[in-house]
């Protein structure tokens, strides 16, 4: 059955590990640029560190409460929309009807051939609101409690991203030398997390890992360039 | 056809507001409570506007190209996928015809009954792999060149968030001033924000406008003790 192991594959990369992804990617690469920058103005390490972990605050509950309010927003969508579904198939079946036989017709069906699953449905009100949600709205059932897990998530995996290339400026005081050991540190970092995140996702492992690498470089020297021409 | 006007809805709630959506609720969240967790620790407005530049120059880059590698991601998945559907259609027929039949078994339907849906797609394979694009693995074609665009207009929403509070610190140089002002503008900045992405996402305006406040707050508020804290 060469189709279910596809399936399969999306169910792996599932919605924790989606969360972790979203709150490391940037968790490793925004506190990492901040702080790289502010050594192109800046050479006090406390205020680097103090600037830093602000970020970190900042971004892991901007994040975070930003899932959270992204995910409870799609439940009351699905909600809404179930309740309008279940009103319209019990007081205008016919209108919904019609709307079956439209979905079907985008993929050059005849009212004929799918009226077999039209019938089908209207002898089975629930399975046909469970059909509109899927088929017409494309919405899936989230799942219950999915919101604040979501944003606890997404805030710990920023701020233990945001920790690695921090840890190098608390460690280090010299500032160029805490910026050697934190662009060290966080390279490896993106690249690692890079990999995996590759491999949950379908991309080569290498490519993932180069793609993460080239952001965090990226956003780094654009932070650095920006810091140095303002001072 | 009440049906129509909620597909609608979800129709003007397109990709471009969902990436300045995305862009612009952390540009205006997380400059701003950096720039206001720093006076918590920090006199200089000097260093205030370096590190809130930076943090727009990395949080714009790592989104956008985020946004970037997302989007392409999807794309090559979508791309993938379709090459296999439409290689299990020519090669395996009849696995991917028990496919479409359990599917609608999903939905209580018996073989007999989905038929006529199973037989027609039989006879339009291109047809037949669109349909298992969407109903068996629910996937969209993305639209071209959406890779490019989404990590424009989510790095460009980004830095214009970004500037409302920063544009404080930029013309006063008083920095307890500067913090009112900032936080003046910001708050009515995200609540405006709040209320028209309320609208587009179908929540009431004030209610969408009280979530971004209270992100944007809650987030400088921590910014502003963490950087209290470690001074």
């Amino acid at each position: 059955m060469p189709s279910t192991s596809h399936v399969e594959r999306h169910f792996t990369a599932g919605e924790a590990v989606r969360d972790v992804v979203i709150g490391m990617s940037d968790g490793l690469t925004v506190p990492f640029a901040l702080a790289a920058g502010l050594t192109g103005a800046i050479a006090d390490p406390h205020i680097i560190v103090t600037a830093g972990f602000s970020e970190i605050a900042a971004g892991a509950i901007a994040m975070g409460l930003g899932g959270y309010l992204a995910a409870r927003g799609d439940a009351e969508h699905y909600a809404s929309e179930l309740a309008r579904e279940e009103a319209e198939i019990r007081t205008v079946p016919e209108v919904e009807a019609k709307e079956v036989r439209e979905i079907f017709q985008g993929y050059g069906l005849t009212e004929e051939e799918s009226q077999g699953v039209v019938a089908a449905l209207q002898r089975r009100p629930e399975d046909w609101v469970k059909f509109m949600m899927r088929f017409e709205l494309g919405l899936e059932a989230p799942a219950p409690g999915r919101a604040w897990r979501s944003a606890l998530t997404i805030a710990a995996a920023y701020v233990a991203g945001g920790m690695v290339p921090l840890s190098a400026y608390v460690l280090v005081t010299d500032v160029p030398a805490a910026l050697r050991l934190s662009v060290a540190v966080t390279l490896v970092a993106l690249a690692l997390f890079g990999g995996v995140k590759g491999r949950l996702t379908g991309v080569p492992a290498l490519r993932g890992a180069l793609q993460t690498v080239f952001v965090g470089g990226v956003a780094a020297a654009a932070a650095f360039l920006i810091a140095r021409w303002i001072s």
